[in-house]
């Protein structure tokens, strides 16, 4: 059974940045994000620490840009707006869910596709529909795209495989189930409604948790030989797990992604890689 | 066995889409269609025919904008911005795929989302991803929103169902699947490279045929008792026929499409829904 860390994953994607954050350099230029939080919640601090640390070891810029939990609406658009007029400027990641009082929807559509380096806006989100094919201008969100890293990593083709892909977000699930059908997967998504959620993924070569809640996919759903790859990030008395049975999935699995470790080690690189793509393509 | 014909589907909706026209009217607005066409293929101006005769039928207007086949893309990008910027106008119908000097991708992308009553841009189509429990302020393709509107006329519940969707076109296959997986449908996207589409099929509770091929699905996809829907629009010795083999499928639906007279039908009156809505949101 293949253990697939992400660690290795993040460090093969942040080598290539390397070289060519380097070259970008000779231009002038140095890829940069922009990272927009609204208040100060633990795990968005916790989350925006690793970027850091990830970015400025490749060589690449992070500029900060926190308001208080109590800004308006009109203070945040404003440097949305900003952002998007900064040369200097090539992606954003906007900290999400914002404080209630402010408009989400409206914030994301305001990012400059562009600088969209995490799949927020509409456009986006549609472009992997219309990419088949054609011109992606746009880029994927970060975690489905981990996904993608680890399975192309450790060499699982996913041509004609028949995969299930636990949960429907709007951030996880929908795109992931869009961009592996377009990479030749058989996509069957699976959520609460779902009558025979064991059977279906019974019958899948991939299994794919991104449920955001712990054991929503257990021994009852595996079968031998399976690809089981955990998005799940969830706390149980204060300690990390994802949406799977890792100690049941170890013993059918051919390969498991662990929690932590796993897919979500390789979302900061990912980020790295859409940041240096952008600035390639100013 | 109940044969689900588009005709009373499509009154159903433009004598919905009457009533609220009446009462803009008092206001003085007329829902307008603009149809922009490049070029005179046959099967464009049949559309395009059946689309006026819809529109005036329920006292809406049509403006056409008729370009030359060897129109420049600044010629064509001149006309949807003064679409854009016409307060007359509420949607906007493009033929397509374009001359092939054209940059399609670019043109889709200008159209603005309030009038993208055809799901045509980046924007409309992203918005069906993020649409779950959100405001979904764009427009779902025309023909994958007539599947639904069939499927709701003829009192099909897609909770919890096993739904096989076959094809993965930008158009309608993948976002059919989305919208139908926010339907709390369980969706499986079927296509070329999918390894066991006649079980996939089979096992569903209603297939979607919408590979745009005739005799993709045939006898040996069916199972007894299965809603099926034929998207597709071919033509084999001069006949129209859709994806599905009909004789077959009569033999096991509960309920089936014809092709023509089925899903085909509803697309204009769709066409007319999104345009009236788009005028009542001005």
């Amino acid at each position: 059974m293949t253990e697939m860390r992400g660690a290795p994953v993040a460090t093969a994607i942040t080598d290539v940045c390397k070289e060519k954050i380097a070259k970008l350099k000779e231009k002038g230029i140095v890829p940069t994000l922009a990272i927009v939080r609204v208040g100060n919640k633990g795990a968005d601090e916790a989350y925006e620490k690793g970027a850091e640390k990830r970015f400025f070891s490749a060589g690449a810029d992070v500029k900060k840009y926190i308001l208080p939990e109590d800004a308006s609406q009109e203070d945040l658009e404003k440097t949305i707006k900003s952002i998007n007029d900064d040369n200097g400027i090539h992606g954003i990641l906007l900290f999400r869910p914002l404080p209630k009082h402010m408009d989400e929807d409206r914030i994301k559509q305001l990012i400059s596709m562009k600088k969209d380096i995490d799949g927020m806006s509409y456009a986006g989100l549609g472009s992997l529909i219309a990419s088949k094919g054609g011109k992606n201008q746009s880029y994927a969100p970060c975690t489905p795209t981990a996904v993608i890293e680890m399975l192309d990593y450790y060499g699982i083709d996913v041509t004609g495989k028949k995969i299930a892909v636990v949960g429907r977000s709007s951030v996880v699930g929908l795109p992931l189930a869009v961009m592996l059908i377009n990479k030749n997967a058989t996509v069957t998504v699976c959520h609460t409604k779902t009558k025979n959620m064991q059977e279906e993924c019974r019958n899948a070569d991939i299994i794919i948790a991104a449920a955001g809640k712990a054991n929503v996919v257990g021994e009852e759903h595996f079968s031998e030989g399976q690809v089981l790859i955990d998005v799940g990030i969830n706390f149980v008395d204060g300690k990390m797990c994802g949406d799977m049975d890792y100690q049941a999935a170890i013993k059918y699995a051919s390969a498991v992604t662990p929690v932590p470790g796993g897919v979500g080690a390789v979302t900061t690189s990912v980020l790295l890689k859409h940041t240096v793509n952008s600035a390639e393509n100013i």
